[in-house]
């Protein structure tokens, strides 16, 4: 009840389709830079927009996979990218609203996975996991077909942000929480961390040995 | 009826090998030029020869695994990569042959993977992304495994072959074709275009952005 | 009965944890080579340690996946991956010991690829891929993550000794050993093969061909 008036699953939705828009304009830019053609562009979107999803849900054996029977995901991505290599001259101009929509995306995609694995009956330390898969594998995958080092590896926010609202989550579960209040504090959560470690370029350390 | 005479299951059987072996050749080519020894070579083969049907599979949730029933794969792959490796100088003698070889394994490919999904009970746009995923995730494995960027992405007429015949089956299935001569046309598009691409050098356009 | 008392899982469970150990040790010295941070790090030694058995369970279609429901696989990676990167000074002083450890773990996990692969009543030769595959495709997902030549393919001794290994197993089935015994066996012979080849620095073949 609560649930719905707070937390209706259309805005979760409408979040998720803020963070395909952003996977699918980054996997397009990485494609075009490579020297990738129309089709291939597309094909890199896909992989960046939906791979984390498709990942999740093979590895927790849920099928169909979820945009076999939503075609929107198909759609969104193949519009995003066609417009993109049209007007890619514009792309500077929406350069600060792609960080936003691709902090959307990381938060929406992040509560989607945990939420799912535990409605999997997973172990909570499984539904992080999932959550982390979920917002990091698109990107991965975008970067190992792109055939560079994978950037989500490096600017370790990402993770860190992700894992951080499923904490947070488990915690104010833990409290007694109404489920779908906490949905939104998780959201909220893992974007505000995203744009903090935006903003003042926060990084975990990394330890690089020396040859 | 109609359909077992005019095109049994065992010509598109017998093609699916053609295409096998094409891929087979060509990743073995790769992975002998990466300083990959024989068992390397042989298993950068059978990604390349089975990678797309086996995410297919696993993507439409198809167990067993085509491979795992039918041993044949198996040993086609191995017996060609073998051979290819043995006597490897004498591949200049059949590159002409192995393009032929690779256009019939790209239309056979599409073909399968698109019947399977349609059988699956996919919606056209899943059947059509599972032909092309059948046709060409092999040769993205293979190149993503051999640390390449992907040919098939830069290459695009693989993509649009795939996408044309089977844009085409839909619209004769329309019109009311026997499916079992319809799998004949779209194999025969394909073929075709893929065929019509290489003669004429034809390419999508790719807008590369400047650094 | 002679099963247990020679054989009992728990060894077999045991030496796995050893081979995942080693996994995850070196996952993490890569990706900290690579300028990963902490958690980047982290993923790729997860990667490396169970990512062969990952897509081994996936192939085979059984889920929960063993990581899913034992979580002592991710606390020991993790645990692993967090000392290395705290104390990595150290690694030249367990050097020897790793090499040790990996090829415990290459003999671990191939045995238990192929006993699953055999439970699931798949033909011998998808059985020994099955073991190749669980105790390879970890270090091919770690260095293809870290955008590298997979090693694997190139070191070929590993997919050697575990081929070795399982067509022994085989044909002392052949000869009518016990169950347990042979897994002992089979353990012994992929451990000593690998043994043998870094000792004498081993190697199948290459053909390189000329540019």
């Amino acid at each position: 009840m609560v649930n719905d008036l707070i937390f209706p699953d259309i805005l979760l939705y409408l979040l998720d389709m803020v963070g395909v828009i952003a996977c699918a304009i980054a996997g397009t830019l990485l494609a075009q830079h490579k020297g990738f053609d129309i089709t291939g562009c597309i094909l890199v979107s896909m992989a960046n927009a939906v791979g984390g999803g498709t990942l999740r849900d093979i590895a927790l054996d849920r099928h169909p996979l979820f945009w076999m029977t939503d075609l929107n995901y198909m759609f969104v991505i193949t519009a995003t990218s066609l417009i993109l290599q049209t007007f890619f001259h514009l792309y500077h101009k929406i350069d600060r609203a792609v960080k936003l929509f691709d902090a959307i995306g990381l938060a929406a995609f992040s509560v989607i996975g945990f939420k799912v694995a535990l409605h999997q009956d997973m172990s909570p330390l499984i539904a992080i996991m999932m959550g982390v898969w979920t917002a990091i594998i698109g990107g991965l995958l975008r970067d190992i077909v792109c055939n560079q080092i994978p950037l989500v590896l490096q600017r370790e926010i990402y993770i860190t942000a992700s894992i951080v609202g499923s904490v947070a989550y488990l915690f104010f579960d833990y409290l007694g929480m109404n489920a779908g209040l906490n949905e939104f504090v998780m959201l909220g959560i893992i974007f505000w961390v995203r744009m903090l470690a935006l903003r003042f370029d926060w990084h975990l350390p990394s330890i690089r040995l020396v040859d």
